[in-house]
């Protein structure tokens, strides 16, 4: 088998939205304003200059706060009325890796300080990167999902 | 400063496309049919239950070619056509984590082999997670990006 890169935190989200009010189960994200600090040990500060030329930037975190790991299929946010399917079918943070990606609004970029909303990250969620939303990684073709993928996302952004 | 959960493979891609070929710079990545491979040590198969639903999905890799790392500013590419800008606001693999994201088109998904379309990453490449493209998780407002960075996608997929 190959191996992988190393793998650490590049940075840290800082929220007003902390690990308590996320297991409240709060779910609506979209004006969630908060900061990723970056790791001056890991970048300069020159690391995002450009950046602000892009509306939108994907983040990769890690899901630190997961206690589990769901290897098989089970009911998406435990919910019954929706089908049990696999970890794969699925963004729930219990999946092998615990690798969270979300694409958010790019407010600023000012040196290892990067402001975005709509990050749908508690505060010192580690951070492994962050890259510039770009048209050309859209989806090619027509998009098709199941019927409870949309009703989950009903009023999380 | 927080920890990250531990980050291992979960599969590997399985494809036509070699390391030479991509070395030899032939971006076009629209019609590469390949196989992601995912490890049964990992996952059940009922990892992908479910999965089929969805026409798109998202790769996460690790840039195991990847033989250097920028921690500030480059030309992208080399082309110094194009300005330099920091490693966060292109998408190279010489980034601190050498963490690739791709949305490419689903084939099929048939217990712990998933085959896709358009996934511009060469045999043997690490995967460390699969997730169904959901369309909740698209750009919310209008997406902006700079003219350098539609040039380089020309031809790409």
């Amino acid at each position: 088998m190959p191996k992988i890169k190393p793998i650490d935190l590049v940075g840290v989200v800082r929220s007003a939205r902390t690990e308590g009010e996320e297991r409240l189960r709060k779910p609506y994200w979209g004006d969630v304003v908060s900061r990723i600090e970056l790791d001056p040990e890991v970048f300069e500060p020159s690391a995002t200059t450009g950046l602000s030329d892009f509306s939108h930037v994907e983040v990769v975190y890690s899901f630190h706060l997961a206690d589990r790991v769901c290897r098989s299929a089970q009911h998406p946010r435990g919910n019954r009325a929706w089908p049990a399917v696999g970890i794969l079918a699925q963004r729930d943070p219990a999946r092998p890796n615990h690798i969270g990606i979300s694409v958010c609004e790019l407010v600023s970029a000012d040196g290892l300080t990067i402001t975005v909303r709509g990050l749908d990250a508690v505060d010192g969620t580690p951070v492994l990167d962050v890259k510039p939303y770009r048209q050309g990684f859209a989806p090619r073709g027509s998009v098709r999902e199941p019927q409870w993928s949309l009703e989950l996302m009903n009023g999380y952004f």
